[in-house]
């Protein structure tokens, strides 16, 4: 990270603090690792500032990132016993999104996925959560699941002070160019390469 | 994420658990935002699995992830309270390392370095931690505060399964050529390039 000092001061008639409180829209994407990861990590920190928290997984595994889903929901319960940070909701697509009354189709990821966006849209006009993680979002988007321009408007539209963060391979330009803040993460080295699997506390 | 099958699978004698449980080396670098924020996001699946968490931040000032760091440190009490996770610990150079006696000299920030290094290796030795987050520690290697050869050399005979992750720009090709894994965190675009200062839950 530098310093924290920004290259240019723009000429938008923002002070320091208007802008420096101004909501992002952040993706994480590209091939390498991390772009979940540290997304997780956003929220650990967004937690310890007291935001509220809603994680939506758009991955048809449900155990995908269990590990930090327990500590994520342990930090969520700790929010509700003791105060401490904030309340944290972790919503996932592979057992049926959880405000649901009846489970989705097995079958049909498209309709789950687009009935994942619709509450994330309801969500954002109601301003329910402060950091908003998508993760694995690009690829409904990529398959049409999910129309990218709507998304990119709803982003754009939405009220008061919620940030939002994106992850997964293939970012739409669309949504690139409407990002605050897009990191690309590549591949140099991956043990998988070498054929190595996955392992517990490494990998989930 | 993949699926977690590998390419390929080496022909070294091991077998799929014996591969899978190999300690990594994992190196995060790059101009882009994320890689220290996906290395706490590592602790904070390692601490889920069980992982005896070492942080070591090679930094001058002790205000950094003071996010992360109030998170963490949490956990490592929730694990003394309940036996929930692994242990935490949490160094830092900015405020002295706490194993010190006496404080270390606030101008010789390379002393300091090495005295953080010579510590890790001592506690690489004796398998104090199961992940050790070497945060910015490519710097002092940069800086030639620490010696790249002595790193790559006592990482690679460290005993038992300890992996080791290590954040910074600019990470040295030898110690690039010595990681299990590493990416490289590309700046696509970034609030500060469009006159943003960092904000509370999102930078720290």
């Amino acid at each position: 990270m530098p310093k924290g000092q920004p290259l240019t001061v723009p000429d938008d008639g923002l002070t320091t603090k208007q802008r420096r409180n101004q909501p992002l829209v952040m993706v994480h994407t590209g091939p390498g690792k991390g772009k979940s990861t540290a997304a997780f990590g956003l929220a650990l920190r967004g937690w310890n500032a007291g935001f509220r928290i809603g994680v939506f997984q758009f991955v048809k595994s449900a155990k995908w990132r269990i590990g930090e889903q327990a500590v994520l929901e342990r930090l969520g319960q700790l929010h509700e016993e003791t105060g401490e940070g904030g309340p944290v909701e972790w919503h996932k697509m592979g057992s049926g999104w959880s405000w649901r009354r009846k489970a989705g189709s097995e079958d049909d990821h498209a309709a789950d996925a687009a009935e994942g966006w619709a509450e994330i849209r309801r969500r954002l006009a109601a301003q329910t959560h402060d950091l908003y993680v998508l993760d694995e979002f690009t690829y409904p988007l990529k398959w049409g699941w999910v129309d990218v321009e709507e998304v990119v408007a709803t982003l754009a539209e939405r009220p008061g002070k919620q940030h939002v963060v994106i992850t997964g391979r293939d970012a739409d330009p669309r949504l690139v160019a409407a990002a605050d803040l897009v990191t690309e993460m590549g591949k140099t080295k991956h043990p998988m390469d070498a054929g190595q699997k996955g392992q517990r506390g490494i990998e989930w």
